[in-house]
C-alpha cells in the first residue's frame, strides 16, 4: 500500500501501527519552524468515495490539494479546528468536480438539494442543513447553526435548532447573513459544465422514454391520473436510463466530500457535504445531514484517551442506517489504530446486521485520532501531539488529501481497492502518523 | 412508586427487578386465551414527556388507552410488531391533545410541520420524515418508506430513500397513495380547538407588541430591510410572548408521541411523532426524524440477549446529541434492566458531556426489553416470552398506556416527578414486567 506522508517532524512509528505506514518527511528545521510560532495542525479531506476516473484525477487532487491549504491557512492564523474544516469544506464545495454545493448532482426534478453538518470535538455540538437549495456553501450553514447554538437559548428559554432543512433552512441561511445564490445561477458557475452534460443526457433518455414508454404509461393513466404530482411515472424510468448512462460515464459515483482537523490546542473537528445521489427523490436527505453518520467528532476526556475525527462518504441509506462515523470514532479508542478501523469497517460496516440483506455496501471514511506525547516533549514548553490518520473505503475509489500546518503543500492520493477485489464486499486501507509540535505563544 | 401491571400471567418478578414492580392481575382464564389463538404481544405508548395539567389528565390517559387498543387489534389480527406500532401513532397523531400529526404545534409562520420515524426490529430498517406538512399521519409515510425499502433498489441500482423532508416527502408520499390534507383542513379538524387557542393567543401578543416594540423594530430597521423574508424581526418577539403565555397555560411542553410493540413472534418494533417545539424555526426538524433519537428497536441476535425497543420524547435538539434511543437500547442488554435504564438516564442524558453546557436536560423514554423463556414453558407446544418494561423522565410529567394482547383493556398513567425533585435536573423511572404465553396457531 502507498503511505505517502508529509508532516511536521520525523518521527518512528508506534509499535501499534504497522511498520509500513511511517516514512515523515521533515520539510523544514526547527529555526523555520519557531518563525512561525503557532502553526501547528494538520487537516485530512476526501473528495468522495466512489469512483474517480484516471482521465480526472488531476482535477479531483488538486481540489483536495486547495482544501488542504485553506484549512492550514486557516490554522496558521490561530484558526480553532471548527473553522479550519469549514475553510476546507467551503474549498471542497466550490469545486464543479465534486458533487457537493455548486457541483451537487440533480436530483429527479433537475434540482440541487444539498445536505451538509459539522461537528466541534471540543463543544460536542453538531449543526446540520438538509435538503438545501439555492446555497452555494451549505457548510457554512451548519457552521453558523453550530454557533449560534453555542450562544445558548433563545428567547423564552426556546431550544436553537442543530438541523434545519429545506427552504426554512435557506431562509435562516439568508437571515443569517449566508448570500443566496438562485439554482440556475449555481448551474451557470463552474458546475455548468458538468450539469449541462446531466441535462442533455436527461433530454436525450427523455426523447428516447417518451417514445418506448407509450404504452407502458398509457397502463398506468389511471394511477397517475389521481396524483397531483404526476413525474413519477414518467421519471423513474428516465432516472434509469439516465442513471446508467452517467454510470457508464464515470460520473454518477461520486458522492459526499469531507474534511477532518486537529488544531493546535488538540482540539478536533469533523464535517462533511454532500449533493446526495443522482436523481435523488427531491427532499431526500442523506448521511451527511445525519448526526453520528455523516461526521463526528469528540476531544478526549476522561473517558476517551484519544480525540477523534471521522467523516464518511458513500451510499447515505447505508452509512445512516450503520451510523458509520460514530462507529468509527468509538472503534478508534482501541490501541491499534490501523486493525481497530479494519475491524470497525468489516464488522459494523461491510456485515453489519442492519446491512444484511444488502450485497453491495458502498463507503468510505477518513479518520484521525491524536494525544499528547506527554513523555516524549523537547521541553517542557513544547509540547507534541501524536495524529495517526486513516481512509478506508469498500468503493472503487476514494480521493485523499492531507497536509499538517507545518507542511509546504498538501499530499493527495487516489487510493483504489486491490486488484482483484470486489467494490461493496472488499476495502482497502491505508494511512500514517506524524507528530505535530506546538511551541507556545501568546496568540489565543 | 405506582406500579400497575396488566398482563397475561401471574408471575413473581425476575431477581434483578425491584420487588415493588411486579404484581400482575391475570384478567382472563387459560381457556379463554386459548380460545384467542395466537393473541399474544404487548404494547407500551407515551403521549410525551412535559407537563400534563391534571385538569386534561383524562384526555391525555383516553388517548393512550385508545392507541394502546388499536396495537393491539393489529396484534389480534395477526399484524407484526411494525404493523401494530404504527396503528398506535396513527390514533396518538389523531388526537387534537398531542403535539403530533393534526394536533401539532405551530412553527414560527404559523404552520404545522411534522417528523415521524419507525424502526423494525426485524429487518432493523428506518424510515423517516421531518419538516412535512399537509399529511395527517406523518408515520404512515415512515412506515411506508420502511417497507418500499425492504422491496429492495430501484431501477438502475438507485437506494431507497429512508429519510424524506419537506414538500418531497409530501409529494413522496401522496404518490404512494398517502392522502394529502392541507394544513387548513389540519386546522380545521379536532386539532381546531387547540390551534385555534394558540392563533388567538399570538394574535393578542402581535398587538400587544406592535404596541410595545415599535422602537425597537425602528432600531432594526436598517437590517431588516435587506431581509427577503422579514418575520423574524417581528416575530421572535412575538415566539417569545407567545411561547411564555403557552407556558403559563400549560399547553407548550408537550412533546413528541411514540410507542414500542412486541408481537407474537417477539419481534419489536418502535415510533415516534412530533410536531416539535412550539414557534420552532420552519425546517426545524428534532429527534422524532433522527435515526438512533426519536426511536430504536432491534431484535435479539447473537450479540445481544435481548429484543428491545424505545421511543423518547422531550426536547428535541438534546435527545439528538445524546442519541437517547439507542444509547438506551445498548444500555438495556445489561442484566438489572431497572439499574440499566437508570444508570443510562443519568450517564447519558442528565450528565452526558454532549450536553455539559445545558443547566435543564428534558426528556422521557418508554422502553422494553424481552426474551424468551426457554425453561418455563408450560409444554413443548406453548412458548412464553418475557417482557419488562419502563418509561423514565427528567421533565415534569410523562403521560404512558400499556396493554397486553390479552388484556381486556389498557392501564393508563401519568408519572410524575417526585416531590421537591427538579425538573431537568432530577428523574422518575417506573416499569413492570409481564410474560406473554403463545399458542401456536396456522395464522401467519
Amino acid at each position: 500500500m502507498e503511505t505517502p506522508l508529509n508532516c511536521a517532524e520525523e518521527q518512528q512509528p508506534p509499535p501499534a501501527l504497522p511498520a509500513s505506514w511511517s516514512t515523515v518527511t521533515p520539510q523544514e528545521s526547527p529555526a523555520d519552524r519557531n518563525d512561525k510560532g503557532n502553526a501547528v495542525g494538520f487537516v485530512l479531506v476526501h473528495a468522495g468515495a466512489g469512483y474517480h476516473s484516471e482521465s480526472k484525477a488531476k482535477e479531483y487532487k488538486h481540489v483536495c490539494k486547495r482544501a488542504c491549504q485553506r484549512a492550514v491557512d486557516r490554522l496558521k492564523a490561530g484558526a480553532l479546528a471548527v473553522d479550519a474544516v469549514t475553510a476546507a469544506l467551503v474549498e471542497l464545495e466550490d469545486s464543479p468536480f465534486t458533487n457537493a454545493g455548486m457541483g451537487s448532482n440533480l436530483n429527479l426534478s433537475g434540482e440541487i438539494e444539498c445536505d451538509a453538518s459539522i461537528m466541534d470535538g471540543k463543544s460536542l455540538r453538531y449543526g446540520a442543513v438538509g435538503a438545501v437549495s439555492g446555497i452555494n456553501n451549505p457548510v457554512l450553514v451548519a457552521n453558523r447553526l453550530l454557533s449560534e447554538a453555542q450562544k445558548g437559548k433563545l428567547s423564552a428559554g426556546r431550544i436553537p435548532p442543530c438541523f434545519l432543512v429545506g427552504r426554512g433552512a435557506h431562509d435562516w441561511a439568508v437571515n443569517h447573513g449566508i448570500p443566496p445564490c438562485p439554482s440556475e445561477k449555481m448551474f451557470s458557475l463552474s458546475a455548468y459544465k458538468r450539469n449541462k452534460h446531466k441535462m442533455e443526457l436527461a433530454e436525450k433518455v427523455d426523447t428516447g422514454f417518451n417514445h418506448h414508454s407509450k404504452k407502458r404509461r398509457q397502463a398506468s393513466e389511471t394511477v397517475s391520473s389521481s396524483l397531483p404530482t404526476p413525474y413519477f411515472s414518467t421519471w423513474s424510468d428516465q432516472a434509469a436510463l439516465l442513471l446508467d448512462t452517467m454510470l457508464e460515464n464515470g460520473s454518477g459515483l461520486l458522492d459526499t466530500v469531507g474534511a477532518i482537523v486537529v488544531d493546535r490546542e488538540g482540539n478536533v473537528a469533523a464535517a462533511v457535504s454532500s449533493g446526495g445521489l443522482a436523481m435523488k427523490h427531491p427532499g431526500r436527505v442523506g448521511q451527511a445531514a445525519h448526526h453520528g453518520c455523516g461526521c463526528w467528532a469528540e476531544n478526549t476526556s476522561t473517558l476517551n484517551p484519544y480525540s477523534t475525527a471521522v467523516s464518511t462518504s458513500g451510499c447515505g441509506e447505508h452509512l445512516i442506517r450503520t451510523m458509520l462515523a460514530r462507529e468509527c470514532s468509538s472503534a478508534m479508542q482501541c490501541e491499534d489504530a490501523h486493525q481497530a478501523l479494519l475491524e470497525a469497517m468489516q464488522n459494523k460496516f461491510i456485515s453489519s446486521p442492519f446491512l444484511a440483506s444488502e450485497d453491495c455496501v458502498l463507503g468510505g471514511v477518513i479518520v484521525l485520532r491524536c494525544c499528547r506525547c506527554s513523555d516524549a516533549q523537547p521541553s517542557p514548553d513544547i509540547q507534541a501531539i501524536l495524529v495517526e490518520f486513516l481512509w478506508s473505503h469498500t468503493t472503487e475509489s476514494m480521493c485523499v488529501g492531507y497536509m499538517s500546518a507545518q507542511d509546504g503543500k498538501a499530499k493527495t492520493h487516489i487510493s483504489r481497492l486491490p486488484p482483484g477485489a470486489v467494490a461493496g464486499q472488499s476495502l482497502a486501507i491505508e494511512g500514517g502518523v506524524c507528530r505535530l509540535v506546538n511551541t507556545p505563544t501568546t496568540v489565543d
